[in-house]
């Protein structure tokens, strides 16, 4: 079946087979179908819809290629490191005379780590690539993320199956996994894998670790001749996987605006109610990207970044006490509620609780908790202070809430109450020394989950669909040891340009059991970048007026269906700072 | 100026003002005009929304009065209590020939209790029902809730003044407060301020309580012949306010598709990962509806309904156990995760936890919780089981958490947690029985606050504009007593009928005090209602199978954009129960 072009035909002929029951794949495999009979109205009309392509898909194209690459840091590691690959450039597709590549591919996808909203979009791009410029072609999607393909679980992708999932949300039509291939054994068991398929490419949609396998497996490949080449597409909600050529991943747009709707609403419920101290933790461990986003579009009157505090060396009591400024500020105008954001991994940015963590789970490794206390003589005064000026329940997780290892785990650690419970000390404090006349009543939340799954925006829709066209033009050209990379992103996606960017070219080394490992570097928050600076620029207003923005559901259709995230238009340039 | 018939006009005619600065209204009182200028653009496009009207209103209207009203029980004593109003007919608008009503009239309004999005709309409808058939009207916002009228906290609402507000979430245009008018000192301030005023009307929007206040105050003011009418409307996202005349309180629908929204998500992303189970706690404390109708929005694997756990006087441990049974069976077919509604009312309806409850507040008011635990000995052994068999945190809760009057704070449970605690320990028995083999993590979330102020759907907007528009026509029309009702609300809402219905036709007395107090008595899911009926022939499925809808954000325009609950549709039998 081709791609879709009309989408009730398609649904029509995904429904004709006896959808919802067991269909046979090309391969003979039996696969379930996924049953649409009893879709919501919103997730029906989504299937109908057709992500707009970049225009260099409209016609015939050829590649131009850029200068050689080099890396991010540590250039002659890499190129020790990716002997076949370093150096390659990164390519740029554009519109040719010639007549189109004929050839048919076997093709396999997989997600790895995570879902984003989007990743069933890349996958029906491929598909739809394969099925427009490469008639005959074979998809193959490997279930369960790298296992899959280290197990050869594969499935193979018809336009029947592929259909259920056209423009929604989650990784489910192959689900996805953690696992990664490390170990010589792993490399060989994802070769004869690839050679039993007999792949003439992998798409490998993850984030920076994925993307870091992805590059060992082109480099591995290219090096045992064998002719699977592998391109990467760059997927985290997070949207810390991105450099100059890869603007943002695929799923940030989403996740931020359904945080973002959640935020307002409680926003318009701080301002109606006037009592409560909402305190949002949001989803994001290693960057505060996500946080950054959701205050661009929310106004509220505290949002911390955890890249700013680990910059400054702040400790928890600045910033509780930052926190408390505020509420203070706010009481003396009468205003005894409002909105706080919090990244995930606020406590991670924090140099003394970094420090606290790593001897609590040196002394637990060694001794135990006597009921006393005495074991916190262990501790070194600064890290006992600490400590000790932790609320409670704090305390209590963190000698309880111990990983196999017997490490705390921190990202149990519920941030959010936390803080709630030392401002609440403070405020205290400041009401003995009069300094402080307000009532606080926090009100926690955590938003995760809800927005790993949605819907993606039509941007992530369109984003995701033109990174799947994009590998599969990459690897039906001959690329390898590519990230798929979309540009111009804050123009109209018919000028968006397509290409891919060397794997090689985003990465460093860091040092591990004594040897260099390859990574790619997380982006985190720039401190002199054009997202940050706009909020810097506005924080200080919305501490103290309600300046509260209410973004509202997503929209799939009228005048504000595509719009971008704040953090992409400052970055590009198209809106000021 | 005249009613917003040209969005972009209105608008420009808002700016034009000064619009964030202040302004001067009617009664020359200053009042700050919300600042628009940094809408979000969903916000912004919401302004320019005109939500359609009833049919009725297109033309000239006259009352049809129906059939002498009784009360919903007890009627002879609600006569007692209600002298001048019991037995007056409900009134339905129809069309007329005669020419329109041209008094115009000064009326105030309240907004009572928890936020319901559709709260502005209700205001806008009054305000253009003034404009359009009372010119020369004055409409006055009491500020934060009933105490707004004892202390004649007012403002004069403006066009200017109310645009920002038209179409948008919250009730902050005026807020909202959780006063009653109750001792007859307050009612004498009540009557002050409408006299003060000169009001014609008075419009309590609000839910069971407020409008059993809004008919002892219109009582009140006949029975004194003050000239002021009272008319209530029907509002709270619990949707526990509703008659065979008032099919639905507005807010519900709203605040559940936010909910469904977000379990949507959450069940796409339990089918991805695989590996959780997510216990969702919903708003609501006194009536299930809430849950119910997003259990028939996105088909949970189990949802529990507080008035079939009360009906068959469950036990915490029967509750625990269906969901243990649910986990057990999707273990067995290789399904390690899952997704379980909760009420947040839960624990309300579970009678041995209200006699522990009970019991506790009774030892804890004359005695301390020594550590060693011996006053747990005053609990009868039916509670003091039952309180061992609840978790660490949950007892430490319950002993802790107290209310100024000393008693347990039932709010303050995390039901979800609790549950997940307890079904941990289950498992692991049945896991030593050998009658599971599977793996278990819960993941706890809590949706209250989200769904409160969130912007109205299609739904809520038109029928609360239909309301307010009601409400005017009723107080233009010389009644009072009478909730607005519009009816009809499967059908397109041009056919929608509009009325008022007495109030006392929907109470029934409580005893308290020696002495009997009206009350609306709450509208709890009815076992043998269609909304129930429904789920009970689907959940069986749904709990094994994964049966999962996702319903997406909701959508302002599109072919999704005018769909109603489902609850509605199978009450008024525009569904298939």
């Amino acid at each position: 079946m081709g791609p879709i072009t009309n989408g009730a035909a398609a649904a029509a002929a995904a429904a004709d087979d006896d959808a919802g029951g067991v269909a046979l794949s090309k391969a003979g495999e039996s696969v379930t179908v996924r049953e649409i009979s009893s879709y919501s109205p919103v997730q029906e009309s989504r299937l109908q819809h057709k992500p707009p392509l970049p225009s260099v898909f409209h016609s015939s194209f050829k590649l131009a290629h850029g200068p050689p690459s080099s890396a991010a840091d540590n250039a002659a590691e890499i190129k020790k490191l990716f002997p076949c690959l370093f150096g390659q450039p990164s390519v740029e597709l554009i519109p040719s005379e010639r007549g189109e590549l004929h050839r048919s591919l076997k093709v396999g996808v997989v997600l790895s780590g995570g879902q984003a909203p989007g990743g069933h979009n890349v996958i029906a791009g491929i598909f739809d690539y394969l099925e427009e410029h490469a008639k005959g072609s074979i998809l193959y999607g490997f279930r369960g993320g790298p296992a899959g393909i280290m197990r050869n679980k594969v499935v193979v992708i018809t336009e029947q199956f592929l259909f259920p999932y056209r423009n929604q949300g989650g990784f489910d039509i192959i689900c996805s996994g953690r696992d990664k291939i490390e170990t010589p054994e792993q490399f060989l068991q994802a070769e004869e894998t690839v050679k039993t398929l007999d792949l003439d490419g992998l798409v490998v949609i993850g984030g920076d670790d994925s993307n870091t396998n992805a590059a060992l497996l082109a480099e591995y490949f290219r090096s045992k001749n064998v002719k699977t080449h592998v391109i990467g597409c760059p997927k985290t909600i997070d949207g810390d996987l991105k450099s100059s050529h890869v603007p943002i991943s695929f799923g940030f747009d989403t996740a931020c605006k359904i945080y973002s709707e959640m935020i307002g609403n409680i926003m318009v419920d701080a301002r109606s109610t006037g009592k409560y101290y909402h305190f949002v933790r949001l989803m994001g461990r290693a960057a505060s990207h996500i946080t950054l986003e959701c205050a661009l579009q929310t106004h509220p009157n505290v949002a911390i970044i955890g890249e700013e505090v680990n910059a400054h060396k702040q400790t928890l009591r600045q910033v509780t006490n930052g926190i408390v400024d505020v509420v203070c500020k706010r009481a003396e105008i009468g205003k005894q509620y409002g909105v706080i954001l919090i990244p995930e991994g606020l406590i991670d940015f924090i140099p003394e609780i970094q420090h606290l963590i790593a001897e609590l789970n040196e002394i637990l490794a060694t001794s135990v908790c006597d009921e006393a206390g005495h074991w916190k003589e262990k501790l070194t005064p600064p890290c006992r202070a600490l400590f000790i000026s932790l609320p409670h329940s704090i305390q209590e997780e963190l000698l309880l809430e111990r990983d196999p290892h017997g490490n705390v785990q921190v990202a149990r650690i519920e941030t959010e109450k936390m803080l709630i419970s030392m401002i609440e000390t403070e405020l205290l404090a400041r009401k003995h020394e009069e300094t402080y006349k307000g009532t606080f009543k926090g009100q926690s939340h955590f938003f995760g989950y809800e927005g790993r799954c949605g819907m993606p925006t039509n941007f992530d829709a369109t984003y995701c669909y033109a990174l799947g066209f994009a590998a599969g033009a990459l690897l039906h050209t001959g690329q390898t040891g590519l990230i798929a990379s979309i540009s111009n992103l804050a123009a109209p996606s018919k000028d968006w340009t397509v290409g891919g960017t060397a794997l090689t070219e985003l990465m460093d080394v860091e040092r591990r059991k004594g040897k260099f490992k390859p990574v790619i570097k997380k982006a985190m928050v720039e401190l002199d970048g054009a997202p940050f600076k706009k909020f810097t620029s506005q924080r200080d207003q919305w501490a103290v007026e309600d300046s509260y923005l209410s973004p509202g559901p997503i929209q799939f259709s009228g005048p504000t269906a595509n719009d971008i995230s704040y953090t992409l238009k400052l970055e590009l340039g198209a809106l000021d700072a």
